[in-house]
């Protein structure tokens, strides 16, 4: 094979300099930026609980999922009763019912351990890909390192921001969408921050579109990681397929939000969050921060897992 | 078959009746005792929060976990990578990798649904069992109704109170040892509250035995759940296999307190979370109260579901 | 709910009285006409081994299966691999490699057992459909219970009697066709027979249109059982994803063939089979019938199973 | 790591380099040993069956199968019900029950793929270990490739040989122990013939004792290989765990034997067959030959597949 492989272009490497957490926080480190989530962090977030309210922010889990069979192995959840009723003691004794499911770990609402990406065959901190086997899956920054994604909330709802329903599927979310965003909510990103970025576009699952909804796809534009970066964000998660946008802008340049976002900053990113009842509580109480709670399923070494996020507001 | 099935115990019945909510929040409810958790409980719970300390109270979810085989189709996570660093859109363009998972909804750090558990042909607020089947999974309560599971929570830590590093196998934990627990955590349960009850049973998972840890264990007495029921508690979880002492402390009367705390209740029973780094961590700061968000996955009809839960000081 | 819900018509219930099995082998029976299987007749099918040919008759088991998501539950194989090349034994010792998969029974080429239909509560021999629950799968008549199924095969190739590449998607195949086929094969069809039925349908699924293999279809008429149970054969399969001609013949009668053949028959039935290269061999050597070897596996309680059969010409 | 690990030992290559394949069917070949199995083999193997008695040789599929939980993702069968007498099409109609099952591939009576074993970071025909991925899994001789597993199949019954139910567990089973069973049998073993060696340790597993059927093992010695590939068997299959014995004979020599046979050779291996009934067999009617027909299920890529073989007798 004498072709070489085409190399990830040099607008990509300058904003990967630029974005770049290796070494930060030791050569040890296996969990980027949630070292920003620190206790004085979350203690302070607590004080944006005004009211006690809680949005849950995950899809249902169930065979008609936001998966279309497209991505290999990424599969909705096959749910199964293994036991119904069952009198396990004898007749006339207390009956239990029992379940099963087989699913993808990135296939619902999920976060991408930092290690769901690599590139140039490095991984997050500079470790090598290789790491990351069948046997041990991933022996550094698996999902289970991730042990406690609990911090301020902020929604960024680029969509209502602009006074849309959803933004439309070609729309590459910018640094200024962003701005806009957070101008629009009046609030300031701060260290630590887990920032929701919403662009409504997961009300094209909700009408049974499963292909419109993961293509095309409005997410972040390649120019978004230097704005988190800047702002010491801890974790992002949106409400798409794909997180970024998809197809993506620069022709042939494939995931490379992906890339700077888990890669090189080593910021865990989240996908299929459904933002809607959020969005429509941020805006009748007229605030955008709130206590988040989104704790990982400790899956050992996993690149990803389902999640169940809780906003309190 | 001439002979009639052992109906429940009359001692059993007489309980039954003194916790049953049936129809308290209405013939429709599906969630029971999580209707206490208002907005106001949460709100009054984020004062809970003194330093921001988070304590994760989820096992690794591996291979190698709780489940011996003893219970059917209730299989500990076969996880498996379906992709590694596979270059998706060519050679040289960035890399993902995804895994996959099969386990038993109720085989680790799990919530029962209150449909997990059914007596005398009925589930909670007196709907018949037949309403579980293998197409619909639970037709009502499923875990996915369970949306809001956020409270304070408190932990009574049965153990330490009595200066013991674990319970003894035989120990059925009682009101009386509750009480204690409270006094000895300076906390008044209150209405809403999710309570954790600590045996220190898990460590007997730690050292390898896991069938020791599941038999004989600790667990709650027949008599707690009237307990409960008189403080208006939300939710209880424990770090035993079985919750309730096994085997049970009336002979043949078997999970006497999965039906009464499930069915009669309607309250949320967790198993196997791991209170050991939380009852230090209280021991350590000398309060017992902080803010728990314990919020199942959504699975649609689940009659239980693994949780990733975290104790927020 | 008044409204009675309509009773299977009777036409229905004329057939099932003429092709009606119960208690021909006894009131203890779970597998109905394989019973017709003699040693005899294996005996004598051996003798249809003239070349020492064999055509495997399995459709590749991968992601990308005839499933399309419409049935529920009815999946795909997720087929991972769990260790790759991993030295167990430490490093330089021998090297092995695990794969795990999670597949519906009736997802790919498959035998359906006896009780994958039930019709008016009862399966085959008169049992209640009940008899099928979670916790025993199937008690009576599961897949595990056709220990034996090899004989002779016959290939009726009706698309290819037809002079067609395969049937339209509308063409219900009758005795007329059955007879047609026979008689182009030269071949009488004999007690104990397993009878391949050939639409050349599988070819749609081949040209990658999964949905229009299975809808319309075309496949066996109504009046198709009668032919078989005239004739005492033990088994049929064909390349078709209902088996029947779907949507069905009558209004609102859907699945009668089901009925007929696994509930009243007791008959075996076989689908997604690959008959393609068969057809080319048998038009090639001028022989329609075979030495077939189609053993199910043998899943305790299953209602169907993935098989993988041979016809050895 | 400056230690270099263990080669494999000057014994185990100088045997390799007697029953090394590679390339005696070309470059291109996938199958190996399978070549010998001519339509002229099976042609004659055909005569074998004498009476057409049919003996299944597959274990049950069921959770509690012959795994232990040692092997890292070798499950046994998760087998539930996705759906149970579901009118799908409205009440009143035809019902159908539907299942799914999750499983290790190597976990019950299975056929190893040639792939299943590699060393020295090749595999069969001298490929590179590393064409095994998780996205494609076996690039080469995947299971998929072994289409036509049907010869003559050959009863080397040694424990019956010796007058013995069964081995002990260290008994190594050597070129003489075949001899003597050849002898016993009056048969002499031909090109193209499938070898089932009978151990007697099955029974093990039918006590209930799964570790002792493990360990130790009686099971076939380093020694066979040069007896297997002499006489150009076209596979091998056993009643135990490990198929060759274990611990191992040589110390720290570990798998030598799946070396040997699935990386030199290009043998196909089976395990956890089943031979008892045969055995039984076998001694009624003083032969032991028979017609084998052992189709792997075609897991595209697999290294494994469960396989529900017949003697037909």
């Amino acid at each position: 094979m004498s072709i070489s492989p085409p190399a990830l272009p040099p607008e990509f490497h300058e904003i990967a300099k630029r974005v770049n957490n290796w070494g930060r926080w030791g050569a040890a480190d296996e969990i980027g930026t949630l070292n920003l989530i620190t206790d004085d962090v979350v203690h302070t977030a607590a004080r944006s609980i005004r009211t006690g309210r809680r949005i849950p922010l995950a899809l249902p889990l169930q065979a008609d999922g936001v998966q279309t069979g497209l991505i290999p192995g990424r599969v909705n959840p096959l749910h199964a009763m293994v036991q119904i009723n069952q009198e396990l003691f004898g007749p006339g004794t207390v009956a239990t019912s029992d379940d099963a499911v087989t699913m993808g770990l990135q296939a619902a609402t999920h976060w991408d351990a930092l290690t769901h990406a690599s590139h140039s065959g490095k991984i997050y901190n500079g470790r090598p890909a290789t790491t990351i086997t069948p046997h041990t899956r991933a022996e550094f920054s698996g999902i289970d390192k991730a042990r406690h994604v609990v911090s301020r909330g902020v929604l960024l709802d680029v969509a209502r921001a602009k006074g849309l329903d959803r933004l439309a599927g070609g729309h590459a979310v910018t640094p200024e969408d962003l701005d806009e965003a957070a101008e629009f909510a009046g609030i300031t990103v701060r260290a630590g921050d887990i920032v929701l970025v919403r662009t409504g576009q997961i009300q094209v699952y909700f009408t049974g579109d499963k292909h419109g909804y993961g293509y095309p796809s409005p997410g972040l534009s390649v120019r978004t990681p230097e704005w988190f970066h800047a702002r010491d964000v801890a974790a992002v998660a949106n409400d798409t397929l794909t997180f970024e946008i998809f197809p993506p802008e620069i022709e042939d340049l494939w995931l490379p939000v992906h890339a700077l976002d888990l890669v090189e900053m080593g910021m865990l990113q989240g996908q299929n969050w459904n933002l809607e009842e959020l969005s429509t509580a941020c805006a009748e109480e007229k605030r955008y921060s709130f206590l988040l709670s989104a704790m990982p399923e400790p899956f050992v070494g996993g690149t990803g897992t389902p999640v169940a996020p809780v906003a309190i507001l």
